[in-house]
This record gives C-alpha cells, sequence and structure tokens, in this order.
C-alpha cells in the first residue's frame, strides 16, 4: 500500500465547496446581469495563451517573476494568463474588419499569477475585465467610470462607501519629461510610484531620488515656480474630465496624482476605486485607457478602454460593508419518504415540483422519517415533507418549516406555490 | 520594429467572441438549472492540480500522453486537470467527516488534454460532472440515469433521439476471469473494448486474441455452453436495473456488453448515452458507478456514482437534431443620440430603461442618426430609438422595429413594458 495522497489542493488556489462556489456565482452573476443591461457581451478564450503574447507589452515584473509559463510536448512555450487584455486585443486585431466599432466587451473568468500566497493574493483568482474599444478619450472614459460605480451601487453601495481617485499618464507623462526624466526612467518612476502606498514616505523618496532630483508629483500639485505650460494643460484636461463626472452623478470622484497602475500599456486616464472606510482604505480595483496595444499584431492601432474587477478584494469590500447578497440556488424543499419502496413515487412527485421551477431534493435512502427531517436541517433546507403512499391516497401534503417545526397541509398545487414565493 | 505577433489562439483552444461564448453559457446555463431543481449543488476547483493525483488512478494512457504537466518554480509537479473526479474525490476526502452524505454535487468548467487537435477533439473542452456521492449501488444510479435522459429532454430532445445503453462492470469482469483473464490483462481487455467501435472487427479480434483465447463477450451474451453461474447472476442483476428504469419512465435504455468506458476506476453499473440519428451513432456522453477512490486519501472508501458531458459533442447533437435553444443576452434597444451634447441625457434615460430590466445599448459616437441606425442592424439590435432634447420635452419616443422599419410612437414606460415582453 502506498502513502496516502494529500487532501490539499495545489498551493495557491481554492477549493470551491457548494457555498463558496455559491458566493462567487451570486457575485459575478449580478456584474453580468448588471453589464447586459448596459448593452456589454461576454466573451472568453482558453486560460492557455502563447508565451509570447505577454513577453510583446505587459509589466515585466508580471513576466519575469509572476507568470506560469512552461513548454508543451510540442515545444510550444505556453503562459496561463495573468490578465486578460492581451487575449482580448489579440482576439480583436484577429477579427478587426468585421466586427463592429465600438465593442461593449467584458469577460469573466480565472488568471494565474505564481506569487507567494497570502491574505488576497493567490495564484489563481477570479476577474470580471469590462473594456469599451474603438473610440478615442471622451464619452467611452466617461461611461466606464460611471459604470464602474454603477457595479458598486447594484450591490446596494452608497457614495459614503467608496471613493474614486483619477489620475492620467499623459500628465504623469509631461510632469516627468518636465522633470527631465528619460522614457525609461519615466516608466521606472511610475512602477516605482505603482507601489507607494505601500512603502514609507522615506523609502519612496530615496528611489525616486535616484531616478530624478526634481520631483514630478511636486510639478503636478503645482508647488514650485514655473509648472510647464503642458504639464498645466493636462492636469486641466483631467479636472474637466472629474467635473464632468460629477455633473453625471459620479460625485464621489477625486483627483490623486499618485494613481498609476501597474501595467505599462495606459496611455490616457487611470483610476482606481477606494474604499472609503478609514480602516480599510485600499484599492478594490481599476483601470484606465491603453491606445496602442493593437499595433503589437500589426493591425491598426484601436483606442481602447477598461477596468478589471478581483474577486477577494471585492468580496471582502462586500463582506466589510454587509453588502453581500445571499441569493441561494440550494435545494428548497426535502422531500422525504417513509419506505424505501415509495422512493419512485417521490421522485415523480418532485418532478411535478420540478417542473413549476421548484429545488426538490428527494431522500433516497433506507433512513428513517426522523433521521430525514435531522438531515434536512443538517443541510439547511428550509421545507420537509413526506411522500408516500398515504400522500398519494389523500392528495394531501403535511409540510413541516424547519427553522419552527410549524406544519402546514396543503394541495401539491398550493405547496408549488409557496415554493415559488419563497425562491 | 520587431514581427507581428500571431492573432492565433494557442493551437488546440478556442475563442469564445460573444456569439460562441452566448452559445456556451445558454447550454450550460440550462443544464444548471435543471440540476439545482434537482437538488444538485454546484463546486468547483483551480485546473491546477498536483500531478500525483493523476498518477495515483487514472487510466494509463491520459496520464503518460494526454496531460499537460509542468514543473513550477518551486519545484513543485502541477498538472491542468483532464478531468474532474480525482478533484472531487480529493475535495470530498478532505472534509468527509463534516459533509453531509449524500451528495448531489455537480462541477461546469474546462478540462485539458495534450491531444492532436481535431475535430470534435480539442485541447480544452468544457464539461458538466455530475455526482451522486455516498450511496451503494441502488437508487443512485437509478437516479443519475433518469437525471442524464432528463438533461437531454429538458432541451425538447425525445425519447427516439437518443439511446442509452447500459452495462456493469462486475459483468464484465466476472466474465474476463471465467475466460482465464488475470486482473491486469482485464484491465488491459477493457481498454480495448473501449476502443471497439474505432476498431475494425478483424483488428479488434486479433488484438483480443493476444489477450485471451475465450471471448468473454461470447460468455456474455450466452453463446457456448457452460456460462458460469457468477456471470449469469451480474447479467441479471444488469437486466433488472434495465427493467426498473424503464418502468421510472426512461424507456430507451438497452444492454449493450461492448460498453466499457475508459476510465480504470468504474467498480459498477457503465452507460453511454448514443444519438439515436443512424448516420451518426456516436456516443454522447456517459458515466458509471466507482466506489474505490477516497481510499487513495487513506479515508474511507466512498461509494459513488455519476456522469460528465461535454460540450462539443453535446452542442453538436443539439444542432443536428434542432434543439439548440436561442436565448440571448445581447442588447434589446440601440438608444441613438441625434447630437453628442444628448449623450449624457441619453445615458441617463437608458439607466430607467435599465433599472426595468431592459438591455440598453447607447451611441457614445459622434455618427449620424443614419449611420447609428445601419449600426444597429449590423449588431442585431431589434430596436432603434433616438433621445435627446425633443424626446425630453415631448416625453414621446418614437421606435423603430429594425426588422421591418415599422414606428411607433410611445412613453419610456411603455417603452419598458414593450421590451420587457420582448426578453
Amino acid at each position: 500500500m502506498s502513502e496516502p495522497l494529500s487532501t490539499d489542493p495545489y498551493k495557491g488556489v481554492r477549493d470551491f465547496y457548494p457555498a463558496d462556489w455559491a458566493r462567487q456565482e451570486t457575485l459575478f452573476t449580478r456584474i453580468q446581469q448588471m453589464l447586459t443591461l448596459w448593452g456589454y457581451e461576454e466573451y472568453n478564450a482558453s486560460p492557455l495563451e502563447k508565451a509570447e503574447l505577454y513577453e510583446a507589452k505587459t509589466s515585466e515584473e508580471i513576466v519575469n517573476e509572476q507568470t506560469y509559463t512552461f513548454t508543451d510536448r510540442g515545444n510550444r512555450r505556453v503562459t496561463l494568463r495573468p490578465e486578460m487584455t492581451p487575449t482580448l486585443v489579440r482576439m480583436i486585431a484577429a477579427r478587426q474588419r468585421e466586427l463592429v466599432f465600438p465593442l461593449r466587451w467584458f469577460s469573466i473568468g480565472n488568471r494565474f499569477r505564481y506569487e507567494r500566497p497570502q491574505k488576497g493574493r493567490l495564484r489563481e483568482f477570479y476577474q470580471a475585465d469590462i473594456d469599451l474599444v474603438g473610440l478615442p478619450d471622451g464619452e467611452a472614459d466617461i461611461e466606464i467610470v460611471e459604470l464602474a460605480a454603477a457595479i458598486l451601487k447594484s450591490f446596494g453601495a452608497t457614495e459614503n462607501d467608496f471613493v474614486i481617485r483619477m489620475n492620467s499618464r499623459p500628465l504623469l507623462n509631461t510632469a516627468c519629461a518636465a522633470a527631465g526624466l528619460t522614457d525609461e526612467s519615466t516608466r521606472q518612476y511610475l512602477r516605482l510610484l505603482d507601489k507607494k502606498t505601500k512603502m514609507t514616505p522615506e523609502a519612496f523618496m530615496a528611489a525616486s531620488n535616484t531616478l530624478t532630483a526634481k520631483d514630478p508629483l511636486a510639478l503636478i500639485e503645482g508647488r514650485g515656480n514655473d509648472v510647464p505650460e503642458d504639464v498645466v494643460r493636462e492636469k486641466h484636461r483631467l479636472l474637466d474630465r472629474i467635473d464632468t463626472l460629477k455633473s453625471r452623478g459620479v460625485r464621489n470622484i477625486i483627483f490623486d496624482s499618485s494613481i498609476t497602475r501597474g501595467f505599462d500599456y495606459y496611455t490616457g486616464m487611470v483610476f482606481e476605486v477606494y474604499d472609503a472606510n478609514p480602516k480599510n482604505q485600499r484599492a478594490l480595483f481599476g483601470g484606465g485607457r491603453y491606445d496602442g496595444l493593437g499595433t503589437l499584431f500589426g493591425r491598426d492601432t484601436v483606442p481602447a478602454v477598461g477596468f478589471a474587477l478581483g474577486d477577494v478584494t471585492f468580496a471582502d469590500f462586500l463582506d466589510t460593508h454587509s453588502l453581500m447578497p445571499s441569493e441561494g440556488t440550494s435545494p428548497q424543499i426535502y422531500i422525504g419518504t417513509p419506505l424505501t419502496s415509495d422512493i419512485s413515487t417521490a421522485q415523480t412527485f418532485a418532478n411535478t415540483l420540478r417542473m413549476e421551477g421548484c429545488r426538490a431534493f428527494v431522500n433516497i435512502t433506507n433512513r428513517t422519517l426522523g433521521d430525514q427531517i435531522k438531515e434536512a436541517v443538517k443541510r439547511g433546507i428550509p421545507f420537509f415533507a413526506a411522500y408516500g403512499a398515504n400522500e398519494v391516497s389523500s392528495k394531501a401534503i403535511r409540510m413541516k418549516v424547519l427553522a419552527n417545526g410549524e406544519e402546514v397541509v396543503l394541495s401539491a398545487t398550493d405547496l408549488a406555490t409557496l415554493l415559488q414565493s419563497n425562491s
């Protein structure tokens, strides 16, 4: 006899037992419904992608340290997608001529990063990616931010629960250029800025000083004497955008010069949604405009704007604010069987309830009725009804409400109606 | 400038554009609804599993030739799940004491096999796995077969469209033993039998003759003089099961001694659902009883029975029989904007429709109204309505039915009602 296998999942990934998966489903089904109401359509792809897709333009840290990349038996290098945007851009480039732009597209699924597992950081996480593709900076950016806010509000969040922090890559780029940074050191500076909240102010300044003597953020904030004209112009453009969003009903939005987002590919506005709870001020999700990715495939540039929302931080936010919905798809009624010879009749009866959309769990064990009731309670099924020869002849069903032990005698039709109204 | 990247997906996997994904969603959402009505609950897990999970008990062919197995940066051997059953058994073994048995569980998701891509055989496919765990041979097996038939019927298939072919591993095992095969050569014989329909009768007989001089199938069919008692007993047991299923309303079921299923782990009845179309007689999906897997984890044996249904063959079946449902989640109405300054008003109006559950796509480009109508037609959106200053003041909306060009003037409330009734 060989050593028993471990029952643990692979390191850093989760097993979803029915209650866990019901939470994921509830979360993403609501987002999915919200997005289809706004005219967005769902696409998907395999998590297996050619490795070169990520080597081209994703942030260096992710490619070098954080991807699952391996060589298949045919000697092809394969990566498990760490994010969805490169796949989206690839799919659009493949059908650029047939597709009707703008595209309002979203995708919900798992992404993989080879990270040291810790709270809120897993090797596999779920994400909803939402993108509006084919329009330049303007109404598309406004819709994307409105939509980000609308998703949170659809879960019952109010404007006091979260705040949208917005910045602009052109603003950051012009400020970096004005501070004397080259293109490459600008990229390094932006990556450093992305980590600012995780560093001490001293550590940030020390790292910043190795890249530039002048402080680009000071230029943006208007500290110092001669702020260059293009920095002023980009800042006004961003503040105008923020005013427009406020006038459109997104009032909990502010300018934050330190928002930059991790990926190199952003080219326009960038934003992050933060929990407004002073005890938990962290980014929930974010996005921005990226106009340059199509060229990787030798196609025309396709302007795009979007955001992505991960399951772990989002569920934490909903839990913290008591906003996690509790819709269930678990059984509504346990149909007990007085004798094992009643099972066939009970299944037939359950089928009539199922036809009416009621979720019925039928006993097919030889447990006593008393044990069946105990089992129904353990399972958290709210109602119990035995069904056997008596019920067939009397056409009356005695239904037990397991929360309080009350019993009601009713017809099959009335039972179905009652379950429908409780679903 | 470096060479442009290819826009092709990785070999053997599919990109799902919105219309493609809508089909997958329709297929699996219907199966999901059906299963929850029967009291089944959905679980899930990561496609990343420890490689040893499959080395233990899956069929040799799959482990040696068909898995995606790689070594991660921490020197752990990882496999992309080729099937769900080992994961299911692992998850159950991990919580064997807390779980309330029987479990009625299902999981829908992608599975990976390193195969030569060809029609109906991809490197990534989607599958619904349905299992009833914790009960011995009996009512559980009956429910599982009833459920397999019920799923097909929920798509509108009749008993003339498909046939369930059933066999039994104990029957095959006793016949093989009676024919003089050892345990190991029995396993080889069953794997050979699994490929029988893909071979010529001569090739099958030649391969069979290398394993056994006596023909186990002839013993089962009752050809030859002295059929051993245990073979007769197992055959009667199986025929009784088939009779019970017929009496429960599954009339399109037959005994087929050549059904065996690919995996080694089956221990009881096995079945396959075949397309009844004489031009397309092939297996759609199948399953069976497997009682021994829990012991791999050093836990008690947990008896189980289940089946798995793959997307490609199932969708082909539905297409062939014109049963593919066409429910959509694409936009119902295109809200046009006479001027770009109307966009804000149009979005606000669209939000009132969205609150009523209507899927509204708003124009945010500077296209003319004529071009917007053309675009709505291209997108296949059925209704068009412009919304701007006129509509705000008149409170009347002129809605165009794009299929025939007819126009109706109506209030916002009536428009929402009309869209709801058309969804």
